[in-house]
């Protein structure tokens, strides 16, 4: 059972060793692999609208994620989320509730859609999952993520509405 | 003949009622058609990572783009641009100008393709003049801009390679 709660500074170091690892395997974020924790921490917290973790049963924070308006002014009714797991939690259904919850959450905060602007086209597995959660392939950007092992690939745009 | 230079402060009145009269109709840019002067400056002015200016015969600023990373790190060899024209000197070719500038510029800054996130699907002279200017429509994004006077409008996400 995942308990997804909003983030608090005392979660920063654990949620900084899980996007650390993450930027740095250079396969799935954008995020230079040489992020600073600074930037992270600007990134992370500071700049989106809110932010949350996903805490194993024994409390242990094992993913967080974001949510932000992805436009601002006449675009910001839609939002952009971005998700992490730690790499010893992976396969145990947390990214796909995390992403259940930051629908809920972001309906309540007033958005009407969720669009991700960057999907590394070579991450099957997430491509599967946010399809399986409702999310369209609306655009591909041609080798517009340059892969740490595989050079230039191409990167997906997903959509789905959230609301009427 | 239009003449485009980089970007001065002194330029800035000029820049900024053009940048307001177009945010103000709500049917082109994101931007909150209520954006005060010091949100537009920090969106023009300071994020980008160039501003430039055309010019017309007689010295007087006309149009405006800006350049920047469309993503971090990994992403960051696709550059987004942004194009204004006064009202009063469209119809002239100054968009079509500033769009191959900003090409030359963005491939002499070292990006490798120029990304748009979001044409508003309504405003065909400009999805047009993209597509004649090499860009190709790679993603529509359904209803993800509030135009101010026909409601929820699709967007478009518009790509062009630069170089290899």
């Amino acid at each position: 059972m995942t308990l997804i709660r909003p983030f608090q500074e005392t979660d920063w170091p654990t949620v900084w060793s899980i996007l650390h690892a993450t930027f740095q395997s250079g396969d799935t974020y954008a995020n230079s692999p040489h992020s600073t924790e600074a930037e992270a921490h600007q990134a992370w917290v500071e700049l989106p609208a809110a932010t949350f973790v996903a805490c194993s049963p024994d409390g242990r924070v094992v993913g967080s994620y974001i949510l932000k308006p992805n436009q601002p002014g006449l675009g910001g009714h839609v939002c952009n989320a971005g998700y992490v797991v730690a790499a010893d939690a992976q396969g145990q259904g947390i990214a796909a509730a995390m992403c259940e919850h930051s629908q809920a959450q972001a309906l309540s905060m007033g958005f009407l859609a969720m669009q991700f602007n960057l999907v590394v086209s070579t991450n099957e597995r997430a491509v599967r999952l946010w399809k399986r959660l409702g999310f369209t392939v609306v655009g591909t950007l041609p080798r517009a993520f340059r892969h740490q092992r595989l050079g230039f690939v191409d990167a997906l745009v997903m959509f789905k509405q959230l609301a009427g």
